[in-house]
């Protein structure tokens, strides 16, 4: 049981979680204890998205602090009443480094610590998780996770990722790599080292390689808008990326067998393509693998980041204490 | 600390652990607790082979029971000093059946419950995993597990299966259907309804298929020898081998980022094969991926099972004193 003293002190304790991705940054607040607030538990106070920052890298931290400050404005907290932020983004999280590998999309971001420059610039803890896991958390807290234990979260947009939770837990891997199914061996020429940088599979499903199916200067929505419209090429464009996207769900289901699979990002959340997933699925043999599009919308990866700022939050808490 | 007689109690209790594998039955006896018998900690005090029984299905309850009869005489004991049987099968378990699906080379085991016709046969526990993943137990328990906490087991030998260890724990995913990967949808053509029932990884990989690239009555052994004296069609057949399995690994590290590899069964574990595969690893973006053969050769399944039979004797044993 808390004082009085102490319950007003957690009121104004806040958290930030963070989705960085290749193309949009997508941020929230929302209070470190779950019943403080008054928005629905874990949901964020206030939110903010914004384009990336131009060539990634050292630019993402002034972006990242100039939105913290944006956040904290918006619900009237200084700055020092965030006690952790927690960043979903779209590489492999390097604790050592902390930093993200393998973020072809979010610039360099091995050559200097981009958790230490945002823990000095915030005096706060910073926690990294690869935004696909971030995700999944988010599934986990507040949606799929609600009915079941064990699901795989495939996000498809500027590029593909995977967060699996067996058990209520995520699989991170040996090296926090797991997931990373851009380079699963197919889709491109696996052999091809041009297709090693991103992937095989990112190669033929990423945003920009579904677009291009259509002409040069088309966008993902381009696709969605002329497919509804009876074009051929946008049709032949989704049927190729669920295609490959059902090759992906067969390789996750063989080697992890999460049980279910549920689509987001920008791509993977529309619903054109969950009937050619589905009929390609079928085609693999596949035909009764649960498949779902994410009921959490583009809510997950900042629900997510939160949920991992609020764990990262905890630990220093008891590292305190200890 | 135990009294006199319980010890003498403990020093007369066994685990039997069994290797069902499609071509060869293996089997070993043990001393329940790691600390009796004359042996080296774990390892079977009695061992026995077999081919596996023609047809498989309720054939096999007659060779397990015939075997766990014939490892008792071994260590002049009682039946009845069977505290539990762990099987590893080349399928996947299912627990409300009590036996396995998608075991294409052990006949009918979902007509009827293994399990409880083995328990009441010989009245103990008997407990079911996957073969491949017995067999990454075995490694845990005794192999590669000594220094690391995260490595994949792949197995190559009359199928191809795989068991994944994550910080010592295996993945058994939601339907224990983890590690299936001869589902993985390449090496055969996997819109090819023919290639679903084994998989169309397995398609091209399994002993059978690896035999019959040299010619219709060849053996996998007739390829190894004969790809020694520098046949073309039999090193091709290596090559092809090798060539597919890297692609298994590349999708493996891409899924669960495991950080290594230890290869076994009869064709895995030939040091021919390694070679040929490190080089389409680094073909396929991967050349520094650390990948071994088992150095337990084919003592791992059946270690594993013992590690299973231990395990499952011990919740009998907490669950009557619970």
């Amino acid at each position: 049981m808390r004082g009085a003293g102490e319950l007003d002190v957690v009121g104004r304790a806040f958290v930030v979680g963070i989705d960085l991705g290749g193309t949009k940054v997508r941020a929230g607040i929302a209070a470190l204890d779950d019943s403080g607030g008054g928005a629905a538990p874990g949901r964020p106070l206030a939110e903010v998205e914004q384009a990336t920052a131009a060539g990634g890298g050292r630019a993402l931290v002034t972006q990242v602090v100039g939105l913290v400050h944006e956040l904290c404005a918006a619900v009237s907290s200084p700055i020092d009443a965030v006690h952790a932020i927690g960043i979903g983004g779209a590489g492999v999280p390097v604790d050592a480094h902390g930093g993200f590998e393998h973020a072809p999309n979010l610039g360099d971001l091995t050559s200097f610590s981009l958790a230490d420059e945002l823990r000095l610039a915030l005096g706060c803890t910073v926690a990294l998780e690869n935004d696909a896991n971030v995700a999944a958390l988010g599934e986990l807290a507040a949606g799929v996770g609600a009915r079941h234990d064990d699901f795989a979260f495939v996000s498809i947009g500027t590029g593909i990722g995977m967060g699996v939770v067996l058990d209520r837990s995520l699989v991170r891997g040996a090296g926090n790599a797991a997931g990373e199914i851009g380079y699963l061996p197919f889709g491109g020429d696996p052999l091809d080292p041009a297709a090693h940088r991103r992937g095989p599979l990112e190669e033929v499903v990423a945003g920009d390689a579904f677009a291009a199916r259509l002409g040069p200067e088309a966008s993902a929505r381009d696709v969605f808008d002329l497919a509804a419209r009876g074009d051929a090429r946008a049709i032949a464009s989704l049927d190729e990326e669920a295609k490959w996207v059902a090759h992906a769900i067969a390789a996750v289901d063989a080697i992890v067998d999460p049980g279910r699979f549920v689509l987001g990002g920008g791509i993977g959340s529309r619903p054109e393509l969950l009937a050619p997933i589905r009929d390609w699925l079928a085609r693999l043999g596949r035909p009764d693998l649960p498949v779902t599009i994410s009921e959490l919308g583009g809510a997950a990866p900042v629900l997510g980041a939160l949920h991992l700022a609020r764990a990262a939050a905890g630990r220093t808490h008891e590292g305190v204490h200890a």
